[in-house]
């Protein structure tokens, strides 16, 4: 068995999957195949060969493929599917949800198809939602379909605790649970600086406030720009997991995972704190919540399942 | 005298300057400031918080932001222009001329006030006479002016050469010289692999079509992308500019450079080999051009020419 | 005030000042010069050659110099000390005390002498009484004189909890404080593991055997080699620390500073939080420790003192 | 077939075996395995330890391991040999003959036997014949048995233009054909700054005077250092091979590699430019030469036929 290249494919060609082809290329991560709807015709290809132009100036040998056929993405080891229609200011993640969920549907049939082996990433939008609907359609093991946005959302609440203290971004560690949004679930006693609880630095109103604003953090995002929502930080997040599965580097980061007897969630996808290899989700790390932690897990994982319930009633009909 | 981080400003938060921005902030090649008109209200702040955002996953420590305001701008060591209305598909690069002018001239008016010891890359189109206006606006010793082209015109072609062989795009090294665009001119005695002449391992014909292809490489992306331009090598090229100056590397590349005695141009800035460094410019390369290329050359400058007068004529009625 | 290179300069051109060159060039930290003793005549000078031909294959411009003379060292902005006998199998790190002292003053004389805004730090054993020599011989400001120990020891023991867990070393955050070997105090409430605590995923008892592994950890690599200590670890914390300095990045690192009212301590170097940065030391992090951390850092601070007091009793006959 | 880690073993854990795991760790390559013999004991695990501990600082995943016994060694991917007894000052290669032929014919030995589908890189001197003696031992086909001695030469050459021009080692690309040392063949033609021929920018006697340098790269270490000799530069240049391996990067390289019909060379192992990738030597590139090159490259085929002539000699006897 030689050694190959791992293969990456990003279904989405829009902001998000190109610069997620972006951070994959430049990091030799693998070849990178960037698929969007044949109505985008030869957008896929612009931006692959664009990117592609960059690299010998980056000095990274990585193929770059952009394309409109699920023919290019097969036999792909890991699928970052960044599919779905954006939020867009004043809409809430619940707008998303019925017409999100059918092209989720959609692309995991072409997924299950094509790349019966691979490991699949779901960035769509509403997360929790669409990454329970992409495991369901593909009915891959649980352990090879996992969502992205814990890592998101941690990435800018250390982004905020690191501006607030005046510290380099490398030091600070973090983990937030339960859904993506309003219903995260924020554990102080898992946030440190350089290894320090972030409780000896900063006081607890302050932090509040942090996490309070990394909760909007999308929103907050959406409204600077008028038009679109976040991308680099989204992107540099999915590259982040994608790194984690094709180095078999076997990270402790926050993502969504399918969740059974594993804090008593019962079958559906959560933010837990991970073990992230070239199996996929290695493990799912069971912390000890405090009481107040484990009330806000428990909201947390009751928004998701009536974000799934709604989303089911909403395909069913 | 401390150490400081360099501080590299971008003009135009369109695609261009906000991923040039995600380049050098990657790199850690400094600080960036990310600045585009009032009009465009918060949206370089969205795009230079998103990529903080992305730091803490990529670990990367820069302060990026974004303004409307040159005050941000003030003492920047180097500045790279991206200002200007974008080509689109059918627009001839002479479309651009006109307005344009105007708003580098701006550009550079803002420049000179705020940061005077800045060294400037201009990236906007048609770049040789854009770059001239912003060194005549700005008054700095031409050494500190200087035009991106050729960093990307030779990396699409070392991209396509490398796709021809099938080899890595590290190993390929090229030279175009001349205006940027239709004059460009390739020297083919300057181009190889691996240190092997291409001229060993490609026919002149099929080298022939590579160049052609190299040549209408912009408009070959914006044809597949059907709307906006190519962002990812133009951003890349120009962040390779950035980093030879503020890490004083000494970079042997093609750029836009102002050529007064050298190959008797005369005064214009055109494309030619110059090394750069943390002084900008710090020499242009006379090569012994075959007559073939001094005829192509001579061409190319009088394109150069003839264009900065009509520039010339435009702003002064 | 244009932009230039940091000079990093390396006095000592054994295995960890090299491989701390190595670090540092590879990194594109600045340029480096490493000096040793005029007995070893061009043995430096062979070491920065052999550096400089590994550049053109890993990409990097630094220039490395080889000298025997401090005229070299001028105006550097950051100085690693590695000089001094290293520690034989069976020799107690007193042993080296009279010695090396010795050695670190000459140093230091010439440190003062040759580059009087450098930034120092010391990694010449023992640490904690060579870093007080030094800052007591340049009579440089507190901040501008720091050791490297705990960011070594951090690593050994941030390597072992990765083994022991199977988890990547990027996600394991932990602090050890006081003097470096066996009085080093670890601080088990900031040790982490993508953020969490781990006392939560190891036992205490196998947590202590690690901690007792790590506090033999430099005796331990020693005894495997049989000739000779561990230098890959010792001058990659050195260059970190280097680059802390060099890039302003602020990282949180623990190293020995110079600790007056801070902890209670007096005027010496102990093993400690800090932020560094261009300004070197720039915050000294003083954390609230448990009765029994209190404890174990006072007994650790006394013995930092009697070390400096059996110093400079032998410095003084 | 799931995604794994690529597995790199290094033959010898002297200084070059072992900075050569320090570049493949680094660079994150694929786990690493440090093997020397049994007498050596404890050594290799101790720098094996070592590396590993500057893991956390540097910020990757990589196991490390030290070892004496080739059971480790099973199922590499990519073996690098560095045994044999390295040149002294005065010593000629030709001494080292025998001796190292011997290590050479009993490592390959091992090596067919544990990891029969590896590719492997010869290191030890004298290269010409060691690397001839690795194919004749193993039988595997020529394409998996390559010597490093190309890429270093040239590094070296590479370096001395780009301190003679004052420009990036980055911008130099040169090609060094024939045997190793004294008989190797500069190729004028395929040298080039920026793309730019050599020759416009250099005399042809100060060409000569550099190429002559570079022959003697490696006595000028060993004569700096006083003992031992050369190690970054080869290291480095031996982890560039293995990473054109390990990511299938296609580059173009010079490396001792089998030529029969190649250049008339009838089954031997010269310097040649290649294309090395996944499956190895995946291609050896075939120039027009000079004349002179020709009746250069001839001599120098000559004088490898003669060396493995007297070590088949001794062997024999």
């Amino acid at each position: 068995m030689s050694l190959r290249r791992a293969k990456i494919s990003i279904v989405g060609a829009g902001n998000v999957g190109a610069t997620c082809a972006h951070w994959c290329a430049a990091g030799e991560l693998g070849d990178v195949v960037l698929l969007d709807i044949p109505q985008t015709e030869d957008m896929p290809r612009g931006k692959a060969l664009d990117l592609m132009q960059a690299s010998p100036i980056m000095g990274f040998d990585s193929n770059i493929v952009g394309t409109n056929s699920y023919d290019d993405v097969a036999d792909s080891d890991v699928i970052v599917v960044t599919a779905g229609i954006p939020r867009k200011p004043g809409m809430s993640r619940d707008d998303l949800l019925s017409t999100n969920a059918k092209i989720v549907t959609a692309v995991g049939e072409q997924i299950k198809a094509c790349s019966p082996n691979a490991i699949v990433i779901v960035v769509s939008n509403p997360l929790d939602a669409m990454v329970q609907q992409m495991w369901k359609t593909t009915g891959f093991p649980p352990e090879r379909v996992c969502g992205q946005a814990g890592v998101l959302d941690t990435a800018r609440y250390r982004t905020f605790l690191a501006m607030e203290l005046g510290v380099s971004v490398e030091d600070i560690s973090a983990l937030l649970m339960g859904g993506h949004g309003d219903t995260m679930v924020p554990i102080p006693s898992c946030t440190s600086v350089g290894g320090i609880p972030v409780t000896q630095l900063i006081s607890t109103e302050r932090l509040e406030e942090i996490v309070d604003r990394t909760r909007k953090g999308g929103a907050e995002i959406v409204q600077l720009l008028k038009t679109g929502s976040a991308y680099y930080a989204p992107a540099a997040a999915c590259a982040q997991m994608v790194e984690a599965i094709v180095k078999d580097k076997k990270r402790v980061l926050p993502a969504a995972a399918h969740c059974d007897s594993q804090y008593g969630v019962g079958g559906y996808y959560v933010g837990v704190p991970v073990v992230m290899g070239s199996g996929g989700i290695e493990k799912v790390i069971e912390l000890q919540l405090t009481e107040k932690e484990q009330a806000d897990f428990a909201r947390s994982v009751d928004a998701v399942k009536s974000l799934v319930a709604t989303m089911e009633g909403l395909l069913a009909s």
